[in-house]
């Protein structure tokens, strides 16, 4: 192994051991200081930034991308917030739950602990920076970081600010890493590194997510995209159905809880879909739609098979008519992408039907996809929603930072 | 991907939908049904394992391995008898958990779901075939199988059998399917359907364990070795730390919850080693010391740096004495598998720091590690036990094949 590399990952696993079992006084402590030094130290975060943002330019980086790179007074006051609110959180580690007497005398029960060494790559968002440091620190992690090279500057100044903190604490330095080396080779090394590192979480676009996925030997928490639906019952209140619609297709529309596509049953689309078409042509949402709703949407396009398997992160909504619950569910778990999907509708029956079979992260009844979320789902923090189903489905708070372990207290027990 | 894959992958995900909401009393009913099949057609899986076994024979299979794949009356009868033990377990599905009302009126809970589509490789091992089958459908999970080369007349037995009982219980027989092609490539491609399969467990030994964690994309449940350690301290009762370390080392040496290593406080070395020592040789066990703990057991071998981190899966156990619980910790840290650890002791602080900064999957007060066991944890089932922390830790049963869905039911909410 690259010996930085392997240098990175003997560091992180001796601050394993001390952040293991820091008290959750301390580390909040911690946090607020940190939060105060990277305020302090505005005008060196702000210099080194300045130089990615040059070269970003020079570049020819889009402007929507030199946007997530940039950072201001006031981006960096929200970085210091964001630590800021996670020290308030309560602290996962140490609850013991389960607790229970076997036959034999054997107290067991679990315990919850840190997972160890966190492993996060991402892209050129020098916010991602200050915020896994968090939610690693709050739950007793140490974290390895493997940020985008076109912010290295950035991602270095606000590292050496928390690793000064951090000193200044008389904690271990170590506790956040951040490899220099951004090169496909090392991060193709580092996401083989399972001897040092526990679990790695890609932040970022499909392709990074998709990259990390295929080239890790150590477990992912993989985080995904979202072709979310939602379909009017033929029983649904339409007037709440059209509210849901335009909540969840235009309240965002960059976000992968967001509406991509609605299904109407076809009672109710004479009813419907000409009323929700006049909102959506406000919002200047462009409609594709099948054959069916098109006779009732004369500006629509023809919706493609393609249409159905998309994630439009966009002014774009594909609308089907179906005949049954039983088809519009058929339809969703075909083309979905287990994150989100709605039903509005009177009829009880149709309701525990579609939260039974549905297959995604989460199911609503009556509400709008965009609430998938760890803060609208009162974690207080979140770390990404998984659309994978294991360790951790939908929004994760810091929980999904967390595992267990088993404890035992015995009094001379031995097999039979 | 190779056609008979992508054939079993679209099969997988089709009788997926069918699993995923099969009622407990019909489920149970077909393991029952399933039971009664394989000893209603014994003599079919007899024949075919003869060939197995010849085939092995002829190619020199060890003994040792031709034992672990012979099937006789008995054993037949055995997998029967799990089958029966499982579908007499709780259902885990369809539990909901945590739902709580949100600020703005939406319930949000936690619905316990199947994980999908389970694939499993394991080595030539009949038995595992019918016993995965089990695990995985009373959980609502599909299964593929890949079993080893050597027993793939028995395991294709084992499974026609099953099929035709889910097909007599008008199910469909592709909620169990075996790959008949047991070719490295075919496993590799397998590996990596990420499309079809959620998640893939190996069952076998370290290497097979391995190959599966560094071939695959898909996620792995991955069970560990157990390098066990047990740690007398200055206050423990020397009685029954003897007791407990002849019962985790001898009780059964061929398991990962055995003890492999034994630290000794040094001032109870004086008093404990020559006893416990004397007790050893009594089963022949050979033991690799360091310098004091030969000093006072003259017939031990001396350690070997080697030896601290190997687990013998033998009779033969090193020993090495410390100064202090601290260091007892420090080098269990250093060379466990995180499995299972033990301290002995009367004293309440170092109990806790026992508990608190061991970093294993069970780590135990007065008892033999030998403990940790899906059915002596009480969960009446055992896929396995994991040493990663990941999704499950420790002994796993039927819950570790499950995953959750958010469930939300509102009354109109969209997100402001």
């Amino acid at each position: 192994m690259n010996e930085m590399l392997q240098t990175l990952g003997e560091n992180a696993r001796e601050a394993e051991v001390i952040l293991r079992n820091l008290g959750t006084a301390k580390k909040n402590q911690v946090l607020e200081a940190v939060a105060d030094s990277l305020v302090a130290h505005a005008d060196k975060l702000l210099a080194a930034n300045a130089i990615d943002v040059e070269n970003g330019r020079r570049n020819h980086m889009p402007e929507g991308l030199v946007d997530r790179l940039m950072l201001t007074e006031a981006r960096i006051e929200g970085m210091a917030e964001g630590l800021r609110q996670v020290a308030a959180l309560d602290d996962p580690i140490g609850e013991v739950t389960g607790m229970k007497k076997r036959p034999n005398g054997l107290m067991i029960g679990q315990k919850r602990v840190p997972l160890g060494v966190i492993g996060i790559i991402y892209e050129a968002r020098p916010n991602v920076t200050a915020d896994a440091f968090a939610l690693c620190f709050k739950t007793g992690n140490v974290v390895i970081l493997k940020g985008g090279s076109d912010a290295i500057h950035s991602n270095t100044a606000i590292v050496d600010c928390i690793r000064s903190a951090l000193k200044a604490q008389d904690l271990t330095e170590n506790a956040i890493q951040l490899i220099q080396d951004t090169s496909r080779e090392t991060t193709a090394e580092f996401m083989k590194m399972n001897e040092y590192v526990d679990v790695l979480i890609p932040r970022g676009g499909r392709g990074l997510i998709k990259a990390v996925v295929n080239g890790s030997t150590i477990p992912v928490i993989e985080t995904g995209t979202g072709n979310c639906h939602i379909y009017v019952d033929e029983s649904a209140d339409l007037n709440m159905a059209a509210d849901i619609v335009m909540n969840a297709k235009t309240q965002r529309v960059g976000v992968c809880n967001a509406c991509e596509s609605l299904l109407v049953h076809e009672k109710v689309k004479d009813a419907f879909l000409p009323v929700l078409a006049e909102r959506l042509r406000t919002k200047h949402v462009e409609m594709r739609a099948d054959e069916a709703a098109k006779a009732l949407i004369p500006d629509a396009v023809s919706a493609t098979e393609e249409d159905w398997g998309t994630e439009y992160l966009d002014y774009i909504l594909s609308i089907k008519v179906v005949s049954s619950v039983e088809e519009a569910i058929r339809h969703i778990n075909r083309y979905n992408t287990g994150h989100s999907e709605a039903i509005i509708t009177r009829d009880y029956n149709n309701a525990q039907k579609f939260l039974d079979e549905v297959d995604a992260a989460a199911v609503y009844v009556n509400a709008s996809t965009r609430f998938t979320d760890g803060f609208e789902f009162g974690f207080g923090a979140e770390i990404g929603i998984s659309t994978q189903k294991l360790h951790a489905r939908g929004p994760m708070g810091l929980l999904a930072l967390t595992s267990t372990k088993y404890i035992i207290y015995g009094n001379g027990q031995i097999r039979p």
